[in-house]
């Protein structure tokens, strides 16, 4: 059984149901420009990271405003953007097991598909799937430019797997991932820029030993929100894959910008609308929304234009919203708005975008409902 | 779209998909037994906490060995439940809006429904809609134990509520609900006990306050995994609400048990099913389930009968697994079962739960796939 839409296209805000994942519309268009902006400026390519969003309606959106394509990091994510109209897919990620690999490689005879690849063994995998299916995949060896977690090696280990993927029928060799994770929320701009150096030179060496062995890589990808920057003045990067700027969520926002200011080149986008059902005490409002409704896994969510009022203390179904230096708490029954500290897994747990135009103002309505279509999209 | 499941029914444990949700179905069993039994010896009521499992399937069974029904948290929960064929669901929590009311009146007239309120203008709400849709439903006052959450005061203040709604034409007094949240997580046997005895002095003081305005209170409710057998010593509480002793996740076996062990009452019958996606360095293994495979907010997963590995680093798609002290980590495509840090959000990411018998031999294989059926039921 679907779970209901907390909101009907036409809806006055006011009446949206709670809690309920909104999207400043407004917003959220003007972060997709300043991205497609930003690449046009500089030439370089992007292909927007979709396990922020999962939704083929926002993906299409950032293609037509030049994206390249997109990202995901599952098959079963791929398969629900494929179905949505998406034609070009980059799984940014290994994927292990004969039945995933059998789907991605069904799924690369419907659209352009890519996977990363950090072992020789799961090469010889990827390609009996694509053998056998009669397909073509894109893989991209992935290096380790400094996150710890998957990749192989840079330089020579990385062109050994390159080599393995060339020389296979069905797989084409389409270049290095070389995302650098751990460095998108070092708050310090200048700590960033040296990650990313560091990340720059990783990937450097390797087109070397790419070289050496007589392959060139196509792409040469990475870069989150928070260090896109630094890749495209790398020389070195030439695809950016973030995601989040679409969206904004308060971790993001704790990182200084580049300039040297707060980091406000995309805003908040993303909200969960929540109701005040409780208000024993003063001090206290309960809101509706608890762990089922934000993940708190980068800090807790942040109350939007309530100064003073703090969110803490997340249950299942409850947080609990400290009003104590509130001038005008809310009341049992107002509606609250929150930015989510992550906005990645936040998504995740709700199945409906209420997309509004005009938040903010009276006129404020429900404009779109956008299923998170590749919600829960883990194999 | 919905969700595929991770498996089919009958298929060999080791061919499960992964991230999989799995029950090991003989120690669910067991942990089932134990509650009943401890019901039946000492004669209180049990009503099960739906939020953990948000399954009427599990519901069921737990209806079939004696209790009296099932508590949720959320209308949504309660219309799954009640499709699902629970007959009585006592919605353990404040409900606000017109539209949420509406709803729950209209499943009044098709179940037993029952909803707590710490607030009159609250009362006068559920009245409201009960009266519009001619239901009748059963409503608890919510008093404030300790928990500091919802609740209103005890004694006077709650008897004053409780006046209201038994005057309310479409509604029944039917109790106290006076669940002590924050005690379930205490470590310290002692001091949960001293806290669930002032929960009952509370609960007490109210008892006394509703005789005096003529009212008697027909449940005391209270009680989770942590507490349940304090409630129960107390005499004042009759009807317990545990929730996580299904599945017990790895939060819980950290409290110490009241007889000064480990709290190993129940077994662990949840786990999160995962594969090693990725050995970039002999020390670190990347398995295919971070943020999106399980919640977080009590602490990581535990990696099951794989000593010397830990779990770390989740991000939305990736959990490293420190291997460096394992004598034999396992290899690349290798899967892992991890016990959840917490088991109610963690099972919301999920849409399936794959029920294994005979888990731990080489027999395991899938006897039954169950929907969540109210995973993401928020409003």
């Amino acid at each position: 059984m679907p779970m209901r839409p907390p909101a009907a296209i036409g809806m006055p805000f006011a009446e949206v149901d709670t809690p309920a994942l909104v999207i400043d519309l407004d917003a959220f268009e003007r972060n997709l420009e300043r991205m497609a902006d930003f690449a046009a400026r500089t030439g370089i390519r992007v292909r927007p990271h979709a396990k922020t969003h999962k939704s083929p309606e926002i993906a299409k959106r950032q293609i037509a405003l030049g994206a390249v394509g997109v990202c995901c990091q599952k098959v079963a994510e791929a398969e629900v953007l494929v179905a949505g109209g998406v034609g070009d897919v980059l799984i940014s990620n290994e994927v292990a097991g004969a039945a995933k690999l059998d789907r991605l490689a069904a799924l690369a005879r419907q659209a352009r598909i890519g996977v990363c690849a950090d072992d020789i063994d799961n090469v010889a995998e990827i390609e009996a799937a694509a053998a056998k299916a009669g397909a073509s995949v894109d893989v991209l060896v992935e290096i380790d430019v400094g996150g710890r977690r998957c990749g192989t090696a840079p330089g020579a280990p990385a062109a050994r797997i390159a080599k393995r993927i060339a020389a296979a029928p069905n797989l084409n060799f389409a270049g290095l991932q070389a995302y650098h994770g751990s460095a998108q929320h070092v708050r310090d701009p200048a700590e960033r820029k040296a990650q990313i150096a560091q990340a720059a030179r990783y990937a450097g060496e390797t087109l070397r030993a790419l070289e050496a062995v007589g392959l060139e890589a196509r792409i040469i990808a990475g870069g989150g929100t928070g260090t896109y920057e630094n890749e495209t003045a790398s020389g070195v990067y030439n695809e950016l894959q973030p995601g989040s700027y679409v969206f904004m969520d308060a971790d993001y926002a704790r990182n200084t910008g580049t300039d040297g200011g707060p980091f406000r080149t995309y805003e908040h986008a993303l909200f969960v609308l929540a109701t005040v059902m409780s208000t024993p005490v003063p001090e206290r409002c309960i809101l509706d929304a608890g762990l089922k409704a934000f993940a708190v896994d980068s800090g807790m969510p942040t109350p939007w234009k309530l100064p003073g009022a703090v969110y803490q203390r997340p249950s299942d179904e409850h947080g609990v919203l400290d009003v104590s230096a509130c001038t005008e708490p809310p009341r049992r029954g107002a509606k609250v708005l929150l930015v989510p500290g992550h906005c990645d897994p936040t998504v995740n747990l709700h199945d409906w975008y209420a997309g509004v135009r005009g938040l903010g103002t009276a006129k404020a309505q429900v404009e779109c409902l956008w299923p998170v279509a590749a919600r829960g999209a883990l194999f």
